[in-house]
């Protein structure tokens, strides 16, 4: 099952199994296809480890739980991706509802979940941006609202395909979205993260957005430094008066904002503390 | 190409395409199955002619349009879809913006488009719920908002399948939906159509919903007769002052509604005309 493929794919895939075995294709009727209906995870294994395992599958089955998907063994995945691991990269697993047992949205309760897993290899290091940081842009898409979908990380992600294929300067790094209220959420494959006066704050994500697991690691870390932290609806204006804005994911680790449009910004004692305190997760898996 | 399995799947498809050729897969890298990027078509040929093939293309052309997803051959899938209803039966077709040729949300702008084909058998007549009527529920989810998806028949679906996982009465054939700001929208899979003092209206689509081709036939076939009706913003009170109420898509054409909830309503009068004007479409695929 661990066999690499010496020759990736132009999309830079290395290696690629549908539940458990070696596969390059799903079934026309899986309902991933079909109606984006499944989840999904990206797992950094920089050391030829997953990082972050637990938060990653505990996520996943919370999502499955809520999207009604059964039968999914966690010792089964963990095996896999342990397995997919065992060289360095980044994985990506897809957990559908599995193929439709009859036409129409109504899951049927009978449906075999479909698990992907993609092994890509480890991107070109990200040193520079988590250094200097990085610009981004505000996009124009606003992401629709939806408590029923809010917080996990499920595969219908129309909203962040088109808010990258907005026209902008090569040099942003990510763009961050509003919602249809005026809420900040997140950027596209980013969490963000506010300091203003001194307090950190982060987007609540129970009308969209993702619950992502750097900024699970990132709250836990702030609360355990006493630093004043929270989740927090927050507006445009809060992020106009930020004195530092930091992004977060699982493979990124932070990356400071440096430029949000025309308006510049310091890299603050506020995000460099944090990315302090996260190093050691970042390069050997564990925090202390 | 339009060889047909004798052998049903459990799912009730017949035959299934893929690009052209017959397949039963489609590539795990596939943006369709990742992010839900593209868009799909529910095609009547119940009299093994694809009904309204024009008005369907045109939707969907439209939407490759919005979404950006280029080198889409019209006479292509012309063809295929000619071929596949060769024999009578619904046909599915899935338009993905194809596999993924790098990592991550953004388009590349070198992906080449998916055609997934498929062919249901014709679905057990429906012919009592036409005379009849159907009863519905009010789903407990609302629908996001997001102008720039509205309209589209895309593969973001999880709204529905959550609505149509809601527990619910085996008596009831569909759930309403609101949106998030309190406008009624749409049915899971079908439009919805009210009379109120006389005037036929339905719900804009411009924040969210589709624009179905059964609800284009039915606002243009009642302008033809001179019947009041337009497209409106329409809240839960005009649903409880309507006088009829319908619902569309392409392969019912129109469903009375004789109940929504506990509230019994009678099969009125615009319902049955338009129905009358339709029935030549249902009956022979053509309109005067």
């Amino acid at each position: 099952v661990s066999v690499s493929r010496p020759t990736p794919a132009p999309s830079g895939v290395e290696a690629a199994w549908v539940d458990g075995l070696e596969a390059a294709s799903v079934k026309v009727l899986d309902r991933g296809l079909h109606y984006g209906d499944g989840l999904f995870e990206t797992i950094a294994c920089p050391h030829a480890r997953p990082r972050l395992l637990e938060l990653h599958l505990e996520r996943l089955l919370a999502g499955c739980e809520r999207l009604g998907i059964r039968g999914v063994s966690r010792p089964q995945l963990e095996a896999e991706i342990e397995r997919a691991a065992a060289v360095p990269g980044l994985l990506k697993l897809i957990l559908t509802r599995g193929s439709a047992t009859a036409r129409g949205y109504a899951p049927h309760g009978d449906e075999t979940a479909t698990r992907v897993l993609l092994r890509y290899p480890w991107p070109a290091d990200d040193l520079d941006a988590g250094r200097d940081g990085v610009s981004v842009r505000i996009a124009a898409l606003r992401l629709g609202e939806n408590p029923a979908l809010a917080g996990l990380k499920h595969l219908n992600r129309l909203e962040q395909v088109l808010a990258r294929a907005e026209p902008h300067s090569e040099s942003t790094s990510e763009a961050l979205l509003f919602s249809s209220s005026g809420a900040l959420i997140s950027g596209t494959m980013t969490n963000v993260f506010l300091v203003e006066k001194g307090v950190l704050s982060t987007p609540r994500v129970d009308l969209c957005g993702v619950a992502g697991v750097m900024r699970r690691i990132v709250l836990r870390e702030a609360a355990r430094a006493r630093l004043a932290s929270g989740e927090a609806l927050l507006a445009r204006e809060h992020l106009e008066r930020a004195e530092e804005v930091f992004l977060t994911n699982a493979r990124i680790g932070i990356w400071p904002v440096r430029a949000i449009g025309q308006r510049v910004l310091a890299v603050g004692p506020v995000t460099r503390e944090l990315q302090r305190l996260i190093a050691p997760l970042l390069q050997e898996g564990t925090l202390g």
